[in-house]
Parts: C-alpha cells; structure tokens; sequence
C-alpha cells in the first residue's frame, strides 16, 4: 500500500506556507514520550524498521497528487513540489528494543522543515502502536517469569496492521510466538495455537474431539480442557496422552481458558503427573495481562506458558502513549540553527539538538541517563544513532532475534524495580547543565519576544 | 494486501482437522457483543462493507501455501483443499449503522464449518474495531449537541488500518470530517485541518505565522491561538480576520488547544464579535471526549466545533468490545441442523438460527428488542438481513452518507436517557420464549451428555 497520504490534511497545509515562506528553512524535531502511562516505569523502543521503509518508499503518485489537486486547496507550484518529493534528512534513533524514558527523543529529525512536517503524523502513529505494545509486552515476560508467553490478540487488535505489528512487537520483548499467521510468513515469528470451543461442541462427546484432534496433530496437540466440566476435560486430555503415548508420540499440553486457574491448574498438574505424563505443559489463556499473571504465579498457579490476547493487544490500561514530535531548532537567515522551546506551561518542551547519555556503575548495571545537547561533553553512552543521512538509510537492520536479545541483556542492567508490575523506582533522567542553562535562558527571551 | 493470512493458526489446525472429520458439516455462527463496556448503552453496526469485501477476496495464493507447507503441520490433501478455498456460505447482518445491543448477533454465518472457522479471525478483528469506534464516535456526537466533530486521531490509532477505518466509522456516527488525508481519498470524507504549534514558531513573531499562512489559504485559514499567549493569540488573529475582510476574505476560525478552554471560548467570542468577526468560528481541541465535551458546553463554552483525536480513536475508555463468534447448530449425520450453545456458567450463549426484532410504539419510538428464532413469529422487524448467498454478495453497498442517515434517523427514535454520556436506562433486549424453551431443554440435555 501506498502510504504517502497517511497524513494528517495540515502536515500538507503547512508544507504549502512553509514551500512559499519558508522554502529553505531546516529544522530538527524530536520524538519524544512527554509521560509515562501508570503502572509503566520504562518504554521499549520500537518501531524504527517501519520509520526508515516508510522513508525509503515516501513519494506521491500521480493519484495522490489528483486527488489533492481536486480538494482546491493546492497549488500547481506546490502539487509539483510534492510530485517531486522524497526525504533528504537526516534522522538520529536509538535502536529497536532499547529501553528509554520520558522526555528522551527516541527519534531525532533534521531535515528541511516541509520534509520534516510531512513525515510526522506516519511517525507519530507507528512509534505509539509499536512502542506501547513492546512496553505492554515486555510487563508481560516480566510478570511471567521465565515463562512462555504467546500473543493470541489477532481478534481484537485495531486492525490488520495492529494485528501484525503487536506480533512483532510482542516477539520482540520476548514472546514465543503468535497466533497471527500473517505475522509469522511475515516477520518469520513462530506461530501456535491450540483448538476452540467449537470445535469442541462440533463433537458428540468430548473425547472424540479431542481423539480428532490429536488424530490430526499427533505430535503438536494441545487440548482445550473447559468446553463443559474442567475436571472432566482434564481426565480425557489424560486419556489421549496415555493413548499418544502408546503410539511413542506426547501430548504437548492442555489449555486453561476459564475458571479458578491456580486451582485447576494444581488439580491438572496432579492428575498428569499421577499417569505419567509429566511432560505435558499447562497453558493458561483468558483475559491474561501482566497483572493477572502475577497474581496467578503468586498464588501458586501451576502453569507452564500464558497465551495472553486483548489487555496486551490493545495495551489495554494505557491505550496510547503521550507521544508527541517538537521542534527544537530551526535555521535563521544565515542558515545557522537556532534553539527553540515551547512555552506553554503544562506542555514545556526541550530546546536543541540533544542526545540522550546512559551511565553505567562498575557492576556494569544502569544507574542513570542525561538528556543533554549533542555536542556536550557528559561521559555516558549515547543512545541516539544515526539510521539515515541526507535521506539515505545508513542503518543494517538487525534481526527480531538480535533486537530480542539486546532488549533482554539491555533490561537485566537496569534495577528490578522498574520492572515489576507495580514500579514504584523512578530511573533517574537528569537535564544537563548545559542543557537547562539554554532552556532558561530561552524561555526569558522567548516570553520578551512575544 | 492479501489478507488470507490474518488469521489465527487454530483456525488452520481446526479445519485440517474437519476437513478430515467434519468434511460435510454445516454450522452456524452468531458474532455478538457479550456485554457493553461501561458507560455504554448502545452499540453503532459498523464493519460490514470490510466483511464482504474480505469474503469475495479471499483465496489463498501460492505463496502462502508455500508458507503454510513449510509449517511442517499440513497434510497436502489440506493444502490442495486450501488453494481451491472460496467462501460459499450464507451471511447475514445488521446493516452498518444499525443500533444494537448486548447479545444481539450483528453477524451470522451459515456456512461448511472448515469455511465459517475460517474467515472467525477477520471478522472479529474488524467489527470489533469498527464497531468500537462508531459507538464511541457516536456517543462524542450526541455530546457535541449538533455541533461539528472532526476527527483529528491518526496519529495515536493503533496503525494504518485503524487510522483509516477509525475515520470512516466516525464519519459514520456522523462528523463532519477527518484530518486523515488517506481516509479522505479512500472515502471519499471531507478532510480539515489548521496548523501546528511548530508552524507558529518558526516565524520570529505569531503574526508572521498567522500572515504567512492566511496568505496561502486567504479563504481556508483556522488560526492556531495558543502557542505563547492565548489572549494576544487572538488578539493576532483578530488582526488577520480585519486584514481579510478587507481583501473580502473571511477568516474560518481560531483553534483553542489547551488552558480553560470554556473562558477562553467566552473571551474569544466577545472579542471576535467587538471585533465584527462574528463570523469566525471557535474549534477546540485537546484530550476530547464526550464526557470532556459535556462538561465544556454544561459550563457555557462558545465553541462552535470540535476536534477529538487519541480518546475516540482509541475508544481510550474501553480500547476492545466483548465480541465473540459462536457456534449456534451444526448439522448431523443427516444433515439436519441440530441447535448447540456454551454451557460454561460465565460464558453461557444462546442456541439456534436466531433472528433479532425490533418493535415501535405508535409513535414510531423504538421500545423493544426481541431475541427469537429465525422462524419464530414474534412481530417486530427483523434486524439480520441476508446479505451474501452461497458466497455471492447479494448486498448493494449503501454511500456513507445514506448509512450516516440511518444512524441518525434510527438513534431519534431511541429513549434520549440511552444517548446520554452516562445513561442509567436500559434498552429492553428480550429473550423470546422458544428461545427460552429451546436453551433451557438444551442446556439439560448438554449437561446429561457430557
């Protein structure tokens, strides 16, 4: 699909003023968290490989510029303008998977300011999806501890393009594989799933459907035990794991969808552990989030992997994120950049090219970030790197398994508090001294200006 | 897109299995609404033309059969079934527009049972969405009391599609318009838009900015007031509407984004009206909703528009609907349907080829639902109506703006206490009594067979 007109009308308004007054102007933008939503004491960035092929591809086509010139709105001067476009940027971002906080720019835009206004509102839309799913997600492998968890959102994400960005941004915090088919072929993520009621009721009598089904899947069934009576269910999913067994082929697991889980959980593990079959695993599903599966694993609940759906595909306590894109310098006359600020008092903004500084101690774990300028000299690591120059995609992207695994070593440097259910440690995020002396002294000059 | 592939992987291991088992099995499903979120007293149908859109396309092609095979989970015989795969079952549904309620089916597929667990994931994904956001665009709408809406939401929805759909659904309930220019080329929906706060401050006064761009859109300019100080924002813009005037232009608007929007739509007003600019419309904008709506017009706020985005574009409030598809009967042996439902006490659903009808009084006010069998004669008009055959489409696509109509024609006839933002009435949806007998004879049986 043709995304150049997945904009907001007056990125293209502005372009317009912008091509007549300000032709030759360049500005940077940030990309940037303002807060963070409750409960989420870190965000996981993603959604930089969408950004950049979004970038690579941006062009208006003779359908777009049509149906624009028919809205009345546009000159020819500015429709050929835009028949003509492709980005010439340059753009800074810190890579997939790395962990960040309000205020840090996670992307960083300079470019001339009619490119960098036109590509906002793309941005803006898939950085929020993706990086609140990641976040969602990586609560998720957090509360489960070690455990597995699969993605089963597909039915009620927001969409198509929902359904496979949470995939991807699921398996990138750590999941073990989706539901969604389309976001296996497409991101190459394992892909699971069990069987449903129906097919159950579909059935005479329970056995037989689960008799089909393993019939079927010898080696890859799991049986969905609460269609009528749990307890039941659970002694016929014995009965096909003894008869697999005969066969040299073993029962995967049994599925939990209903009901006091921690309970029938014990009751499961029992009961297939009494006939031998120790190894088949007990998945849980149902109305499952961060939250949920806590309280399950505190209270004992024996279950071997979660299949969560609606509360991680929908992020479903913080549905978006307070994800904004500002300005923060643009060139004068002489072609020299200038740091600006917005002013108003509940929405403050950060003047300046900046760069975001991570600080380890001697044991090698996180203790601190500072928000500076770019050209500030504050020891740490910088975390913004740059993916594309004068347009160009300077940046490998690396694959999901490597994007996992950095997330993974990146999150076990960081204190555990910031990453149990219910945070109450703050990482600490300090403004540069460099950075707040530029800020007050802009905001004095700014509010005279006006 | 081919989107035969945006399904869960059960689905695929499902129909194997029938394919195998139940070849010659034909079954009904019903998708319903289980319960409505809260603060919810009616649900808008929408999703319908993305349903039959999707069932006339969809075929699975070379490519992802070759990825399916490769799963190492198919048998050939099912693949060679899947490449031949066309949906040749029957569809019935609520027209898009159609106020519904709780339990009441919105979908029915009567359909081989491999096809109607096919197609389960799609269309949960987008009748949850798009059912969703239309019922909450609507409720925005009934709190706006027929002033515009606009929705500004693109860059918080979760992705593409959502963007897209998210402001064909709210045009539906009855906006006036989308900044999303995408939505407005696919469907043909007014687009608006004004300008950024970072367009204002790239000019070295909020004048210039304001000149600038009332220049390039003499008759199309909306003035963005609040990106230093209110007051003097209006102030300038007020200046502009004078300076228009005298070139026989009228300025369109001021937009409030932030502070006390209900004092400063009353200061804005008077001074635009001292100004004889009585003319020039006041939009505001900013974390909207319907609740924030009321309480801006209970306290008096002279706003003339409004533009909603992250809130409704993520039905923030409750970001899914309990939507589910559930089988009602299947055939036996003999091919005759047999009616089934859910037994599970949380999760108990309702048996049989049902048929929703809807009852007036004399004065052509909506007083009842009834929830009965196809064929049962309760009086009332029925709701589902048929809308592919066989596998054809035998629907006629009504425009957006005839559903538009509908809606709004079929909401007056509603209780008012129904359309309010928290509404305390609730709609009568009656079981019917053969729907009653039938689940009460059922459910014994069912429980006696397990």
């Amino acid at each position: 699909m043709n995304n150049a007109l997945l904009l907001d009308l007056y990125e293209l308004t502005m372009a317009q003023s912008y091509s007549l007054y300000k032709r030759d102007t360049f500005a940077t933008f940030d990309l940037f968290v303002r807060a963070l939503p409750k409960h989420r004491a870190y965000l996981v960035a993603c959604g930089l490989e969408s950004v950049l092929n979004y970038i690579k591809e941006l062009r208006f086509n003779k359908e777009d510029l049509g149906y624009l010139r028919q809205l009345g709105l546009f000159s020819e001067d500015f429709l050929g303008y835009l028949s003509r476009f492709k980005f010439k940027g340059d753009i800074w971002a810190m890579p997939e998977g790395t962990v960040f906080f309000a205020d840090e720019p996670v992307v960083r835009i300079t470019a001339p300011i009619i490119e960098a206004q036109i590509i906002e509102s793309f941005l803006l839309n898939t950085i929020n999806l993706q990086t609140m799913i990641a976040s969602k997600a990586s609560r998720v492998m957090q509360a489960a501890k070690g455990r597995g968890v699969y993605d089963f959102s597909l039915r009620r994400t927001h969409g198509s393009d929902a359904g496979l960005k949470v995939s991807r941004a699921s398996f990138l915090a750590g999941f073990s594989g989706t539901s969604c088919v389309l976001a296996g072929k497409t991101y190459k993520i394992p892909v699971a799933g069990t069987m449903a009621h129906s097919f159950v009721m579909t059935f005479k009598h329970e056995l037989d459907s689960f008799l089909a089904y393993s019939n079927t899947f010898p080696r890859r069934t799991i049986l969905l035990v609460d269609t009528y009576d749990t307890k039941k269910g659970i002694e016929n999913a014995i009965r096909i794991g003894l008869h697999l067994k005969e066969t040299k082929c073993r029962l995967e697991g049994i599925r939990l969808d209903s009901g006091n889980i921690t309970a029938l959980s014990k009751l499961a593990r029992r009961a297939l552990n009494r006939a031998g079959l120790n190894y088949v695993k007990i998945f849980a599903s149902g109305d499952l989030d961060e939250f949920r599966i806590k309280k399950l694993l505190d209270n004992g609940a024996l279950v071997d992997s979660f299949g969560v759906g609606t509360n991680m595909g929908t992020s479903a306590d913080a549905p978006s994120l307070d994800v904004v894109y500002k300005i923060s310098e643009f060139t004068d006359e002489k072609g020299d950049f200038v740091p600006t600020m917005k002013l108003s008092s509940e929405k403050i903004t950060y003047p300046g090219r900046k760069q975001v500084y991570r600080f380890k101690d001697k044991r090698d774990r996180f203790i601190k970030d500072i928000l500076g300028l770019e050209k500030e000299k504050t020891g740490g690591k910088p975390l913004l790197i740059k993916v594309a120059e004068k347009g160009r995609i300077i940046y490998k992207f690396p694959s999901l398994e490597k994007i996992r695994a950095l997330l993974e070593n990146n999150l076990s440097k960081f204190p555990e508090d910031i990453k149990s259910v219910y945070p109450r440690y703050k990482y600490p995020v300090i403004i540069s001294s460099q950075l707040n002396k530029l800020r007050h002294s802009l905001a004095g000059r700014l509010a005279q200006g006006q």
